[in-house]
C-alpha cells in the first residue's frame, strides 16, 4: 500500500519525448515506490502563461498533497531560481519564471523555498535540463517526506506574469440600461475544436445566460449562454460553461475551430 | 501487493489532454491504490464506432476483472444513460451510446446497470464532463470493491451501432464453381501505415490462401494470403491476416496508406 | 512496496497506440504487480538506429536491474531471433537486430540468450507482433525473478548496424598548426527544434569552446561552443553541449529545426 504523495509531470517536452522518460527514471532510480502521473506534455514550447492555467485548472483534480513538476523553462541555465511552492490545494516544483501566477491569483502559498541545496540533487547537472537534474530528484525526496525547509532558503517574492485574465467587467452605461460587456480572449482549443475563453463563471455571475446575452468570437456571434453542447442541434453554433468553469464556444457535433477558422487570442465578448 | 482490478482509460481527448490527467486525478483522489493504465486517447473525436473496435479488441489482453472506462461521448448532458456492463472477460463504465456494440456481439453482457446513484459520483457534476465527474470515481469506487448493484437500476436494453462488420460471406455461384467473394473495408491505419480491415479470421475460414485468392483493396490488387510480412520482398503489396485477427495490407518495409493512397472507407474484397 | 524491477517500453508504434496498451496489458496480466514506464513511441517507424540510439541514452536514468523493453521489428515472423541482452547497468529484451549496437559500443553485454521456450510465452504467439506475444510476457517473468538462462540458449554474436557515430576526429595538418575538424550530422531533433548531433562530449575533450571554434551546420556557422541557451541573446544560433553529452544547435528562445530549414541528416563540423 503506497502511501507517497503522487508526483505529476507538466512539460513542453512534447508527448513520447524521451527528455520526459530520463525525469521518470530519475524519480524511480531516487524512490522505486513513487506514483508518477503525466498531465501533459503537450504544452506548447516555452509557453509559460499555458503552463501556468494548466497547472492551476489541475490542482483540484489531485489529493492536497501531490507534488506537481512542472518544466517549461526558457530560462534554465539563467539566474532564474527554481522553487518549491505549498499552497493549501497542492506543492509545486517549478522554475520561479510566472508559472505560478494563476495559481498564486487564487491564493497566497503559505511557503515558498528557493532549491539550493545539491544535496537533494543528482551529483552532475546539466545546465540545460534542470527538470531532469535537479527537479525530479527534489520531488522523489519530496515524495518521501524530506522536509521542504532544506531544500533552501525561504522566499516570498514570486515572478508573476502580467495580467492574462479576461479584462476586467466593462459596465457601460448601466444607469442608462445599456448593460454590461466583458471582453476576453480564446486560450485554448481542445481535441474537439472547442475554443475555451479566459472568461470565468465567476465573471458571468450576473449574466441572465438568456436569449437576451450576445457572445461575440471574432466575426461570429450567438445568443445565449447554454449548460450542455445536447441543448442544441448539430452544427450550431453554442456558448456554455464548460467543465474548467470558463466560457467555452463550441460547434454542436463539429469543430468551432475548423468552422469559425478561430483560435487561440482571438477576441470574444459577452454583453448583456 | 495490490489486489486491486486495473483501470483502463479510453477517450478521443488526445494524447497529453489535460481532461484525461483530471480523470487520473479523480480516480487517485479517490483511491490512493489504483491502477490506470491509459489504452489510447486517440480516438478520432467522436467516433464510437472507432472506439467500440478498440474497446473489443483491447480487453483480452487484460484481466478479465479489469474495468475499462471508455469516454467517447457526444450525448453528454443528454438524456443517454451511463452504463456499469460486465461481460465475462471485462467491466466496462460508458456511455450507452453504442460503444459496446462489439462486445456485445461478441458476447452477451452478464450484467448491466444504468449508472444513477450520485453517492458515488463526484459532489458537483459538470453537464459537459460525466468522464471526470461520474465515470472515473465510479470506476475507482469499483476497483475498490463497490458492488455494482449499489450504481443503480438494472438494465437490459443497449444502444447499438448498426452492423459495421464486413458484409457476410456472398457466395456467387459456387454451384457453377464461380468460388466465393468477401467484401468489407478498411477500417483503420496504423503507425506503419498497415491498413486494418473488418474481414475476420473467421469469415476467412475457407479461404485457401494460395495464389488461388485474390485481394483487392480500391484498384489495387495482390494474390494469396500471407503469414507475416517478412514472407514477401520489400515495397510488395502483401495481404495477411494482422495481430488482431483481422485481415490488413501492407507494403513491406513502407507504408501502404501513402503507397497505395487509401484510408479508411477503402473497399476491400476477397474472392477465390 | 514493490520489489520489482521496473519495465520500460520503446516502440515504433506511435503514441496513444492500442498495440502499446495490449503489452501493458499482457505484462499486467502475467504480474499483477509490475511497474511499466513508457519511454518512449514515438521511434520513427521501423528506425533501428533511432532506437539504439535512444535507448543506449535512456538506460543511465534507470536503476540497473530495469528491464527494458524495445521493439522495433521490421524482421518480426523471420528467422531473427529475440534476445535478452545483460549490461553492467541494465538489461534489454530485443529483437537481434542491431538495437543494441549503442549500448555494446560502450561496454559488452555480460550475458545474452535467445529467446526460445515458449513456456514464458503467450499461448499463441501471431507472426506479426512478437513484443506483444513474446517480449511482453518474458519482461513480466524477468521481473518477478524469472533465471535469464531458462529463457533459451546462450549467444555471444550481436547483429551491429554498421558505424552511425560521428566520422572520427580529422586531423588535418595539426603539425603545421592548421588544427583539427570533427565531422558528425544531426540525428535527432527535440520539440523545442533543438539539433542533436552525433558528436560527443569525449571527442570535443581537446576542443578549446571559445570563439577560435567554429561549428558548422548545413550552410549555417556559429563560433564558441557554450554551456546553456541564456548564454546568449534571443534569436541567436548558438552550439552547446547538450543534457545527453552530445553537441547540439540551437536558436535561443526559438527552433533551429524551422529557422535553418533543416533536420536529421545534415552535416555538422566543429572545427578549430
Amino acid at each position: 500500500m503506497s502511501d507517497r504523495p503522487i508526483i505529476t509531470l507538466t512539460t513542453d517536452f512534447g508527448e513520447g519525448s524521451r527528455y520526459v522518460a530520463a525525469m521518470k527514471g530519475v524519480i524511480l532510480s531516487t524512490d522505486r515506490q513513487a506514483t508518477v502521473v503525466d498531465v501533459s506534455h503537450s504544452i506548447p514550447p516555452q509557453d509559460i502563461a499555458h503552463a501556468a492555467r494548466t497547472l492551476a485548472e489541475m490542482v483540484r483534480w489531485f489529493p492536497a498533497e501531490t507534488i506537481h513538476v512542472v518544466v517549461v523553462d526558457p530560462g534554465v541555465g539563467s539566474d532564474r531560481e527554481i522553487f518549491y511552492a505549498e499552497f493549501p490545494d497542492c506543492r509545486v516544483v517549478c522554475p520561479n519564471n510566472g508559472l505560478l501566477t494563476n495559481l498564486a491569483d487564487r491564493e497566497n502559498p503559505r511557503k515558498m523555498v528557493a532549491i539550493e541545496n545539491p544535496a537533494y540533487w543528482l551529483p552532475r547537472v546539466a545546465p540545460t535540463f534542470h527538470g531532469r537534474d535537479i527537479m525530479a530528484p527534489v520531488a522523489a525526496h519530496l515524495s518521501q517526506g524530506l522536509l521542504p525547509d532544506l531544500l533552501g532558503t525561504p522566499r516570498t517574492e514570486l515572478v508573476r506574469l502580467t495580467p492574462h485574465a479576461a479584462s476586467a467587467c466593462v459596465t457601460t452605461g448601466k444607469e442608462q440600461g445599456v448593460g454590461q460587456k466583458i471582453e476576453g480572449e480564446v486560450v485554448e482549443v481542445d481535441s474537439f475544436g472547442n475554443l475555451i475563453t479566459n472568461i470565468t463563471r465567476d465573471m458571468l455571475a450576473d449574466c441572465p445566460g438568456d436569449t437576451s446575452v450576445t457572445v461575440r468570437c471574432d466575426e461570429h456571434e450567438t445568443v445565449g449562454i447554454f449548460t450542455t453542447y445536447a441543448d442544441q442541434p448539430p452544427m450550431t453554433l453554442v456558448a456554455l460553461i464548460g467543465s474548467s468553469d470558463l466560457l467555452e464556444l463550441a460547434i454542436v457535433d463539429d469543430s468551432a475551430k475548423i468552422m469559425l477558422g478561430v483560435g487561440a487570442g482571438a477576441p470574444v465578448a459577452v454583453a448583456w
